[in-house]
């Protein structure tokens, strides 16, 4: 359980295979975002259609509404969504961070108010690690100290020793919990246990814990950050964090090259927050295996659709008498059924139909297009697929 | 094509099965509606596999936007809307006579300015009818003149009245576009010809056009109304308008009473914007075989699922843990995949996911009711299982 298998290479791209409980992902994979357990305007039907492997969820969303308790006592995520495939969960602490003037950070973990009522509110790396074991993911993130994509080297290091600091803390209460030492009542009125804390009748463990990267935009600070993770055990993924912030985009793929070499090949590496095609297949190319965004769905319920040939948006007059499909190459739902003059239509009518079927097609476009990179690597061909890619999502735009 | 076969009739309920273009009907059927060519949150995926059977667009929505022309340059409603099953076409009547200020009556037509951008229209019985054959539905519906629940007598006769007249002009232009005699140019940049106006091989006829009978809430209008309908020409079916606008629940049932005797057996009866399940069954039981309203996808919006056991408000905080489906003796996606508490943390938390799920079920829920009232008929069993059935669905509420 949680094998990584990596079954071809070519340059720093990977295409891999990982085993989690819940089912196989084949890298290089996007993860589609259901922020509050659901991906916005998409159903899990709606997800296996466009083949989605596996889902994320955030812990600090469910954490505050409905809460980890209700969740387990519906069944656990997987049951809660209707999702039986892998899920992940990140830790609350991208969102925490993200808070500003609502939270304080101290060693012991971050204050915060809650943005659905204003209560007060505390994680901890032993509590982040407790709700997500509670909602029962496959893979569970470590809780880590984000700054900005502009924070200077002393903010930076400060963050990334102490996100070293709590990922022993998070391990700790994660081995207690594996251990049954904690229990972890799902909630007063009984309940299921979530599938996370079954005990299996083989013994496989049912969730893995995945530490965070950090260190800003310095090269030396990651390699450090890298090292310390490393050398405090063995884990299986290792996901990189605190990119895609607000830092410049050169900065983010700097950061991956320097990562590249020093990372354990035999393991995945996930980076947070990416899902811009063009992001996309940059990080792969830098050996990146999975990546999560909400962009596709944002961007979908915007009017913006990805194709080859870059973003198109839905709303212009241009496609009003548009019969044709809105990706021709695209084999969705969307594209199969409907023409632009509709789709057009739907927006200009504001009718939730339109978010709905521009959120499938994204979602859609970015597992094919990671679906495509993994193949350009089995065939050796990534570095002149990837480059063609490119320059074509490009070429309107820098037309 | 359009042939009603009447296959079995118990007291005044009837199950019967209408031909139409693109497919068959069984009655009593409910029709849900896509007022803008989307019923609201579904796809026609979802309208498949709740068993809709036809589909109700508004003509005076897809005449204002994106305007018929539009539709016909993008192949017809059907292909628009992505539903190669049957379709029908208000008239455009009812919305225009519910514009109240914006809007002026005269024997030519109505006046009124468009909800969307404030533009002067004008409708009339011959543009009414060229705007639905434009569009191709498989039933237009004739150009009426709808008064409201509390009109007077006068009121109501001089409507029902023009609405006569009217429909002989509306007649008139049907036949001249079957002919062939005016043609109507989809677009001026080309584009494909509708279904609805595309001459068949066999010379079948793609569209029909159906009268309604109006007469408020006054017995002796009503059969006035019908008899003139009747007296005018043989029609494939009738329909009943100016119910269910404000007027009292007894009358609507006083009035189809009135009609059951003096309509054509062998004709299919619709009543026009009835949809709340036990108005749908007090409905049957009078003799009608067609329904279409908002209802389902508006109540489903506001976090409101019909049951037998009556309405559902899933926003309750008593469904926060409910581990059980929304209707157990349902078999829809919503039903079948998701728990209440799952439900109820998709309408807390406002995801647009919940919107969909519950509007599914609400249809679903129309279209297995009347596929019900029909298995009744068939056993001749309608008057016990529908007091049975009306008993338990208002039994919470007297409670």
């Amino acid at each position: 359980m949680f094998d990584f298998h990596l079954e071809a290479v070519d340059g720093a791209a990977r295409a891999g295979r990982w085993t989690l409980p819940h089912g196989t992902v084949e890298t290089p994979c996007f993860m589609p975002v259901g922020t509050q357990g659901s991906v916005r305007a998409l159903s899990p039907n709606d997800l296996e259609a466009v083949g989605a492997a596996i889902v994320l969820a955030n812990t600090y969303h469910l954490f505050l509404r409905p809460g980890e308790q209700t969740v387990a006592a519906l069944g656990g995520l997987h049951r809660f969504m209707g999702w039986p495939h892998p899920l992940l969960t990140d830790s609350g602490g991208f969102q925490v961070f993200s808070l500003e003037s609502l939270r304080r950070v101290s060693e012991e973990g971050v204050e915060f108010r809650s943005h659905v009522d204003g209560s007060p509110r505390f994680l901890t790396p032993e509590r982040a690690v407790e709700v997500q074991w509670a909602l029962g993911a496959d893979v569970a993130m470590a809780f880590d100290h984000v700054v900005p994509g502009g924070a200077s080297r002393e903010a930076a290091a400060d963050a990334l020793e102490r996100t070293v600091r709590w990922l022993v803390r998070c391990r700790e209460r994660f081995e207690a919990l594996g251990r049954g030492a904690i229990s972890h009542q799902p909630s007063a009125s009984g309940g299921r246990p979530s599938d996370g804390r079954r005990p299996t009748a083989d013994g496989c463990r049912r969730q893995t814990l995945v530490p965070i990267i950090q260190g800003g935009t310095y090269q030396d600070l990651r390699r450090a950050s890298a090292e310390a993770i490393l050398g405090a055990g063995d884990w299986d993924a290792v996901a990189i964090g605190g990119l895609s912030v607000g830092e410049p985009k050169p900065a983010m793929l700097e950061v991956l090259d320097g990562l590249d070499p020093i990372l354990p090949r035999a393991r995945p590496r996930y980076l947070m927050g990416v899902g811009f095609p063009d992001d996309v297949i940059r990080a792969v190319a830098r050996g990146v295996d999975l990546v999560d965004c909400v962009a596709p769905t944002r961007m979908g319920r915007n009017g913006t659709a990805f194709t080859d040939d870059g973003p198109v948006n839905i709303r212009n007059a241009g496609h009003r008498d548009d019969a044709g499909p809105l990706d021709p190459a695209c084999d969705c739902e969307t594209c199969r059924t409907f023409s632009r003059g509709y789709l057009r239509h739907l927006f200009v009518a504001r009718e939730l139909l339109g978010l709905r079927l521009l959120s499938l097609h994204n979602v859609r476009y970015l597992i094919r297009l990671a679906a495509r990179a993994r193949a350009a690597v089995a065939d050796g061909n990534f570095d002149g697929w990837s480059r063609a890619w490119l320059a074509r999502y490009q070429a309107k735009e820098q037309a």
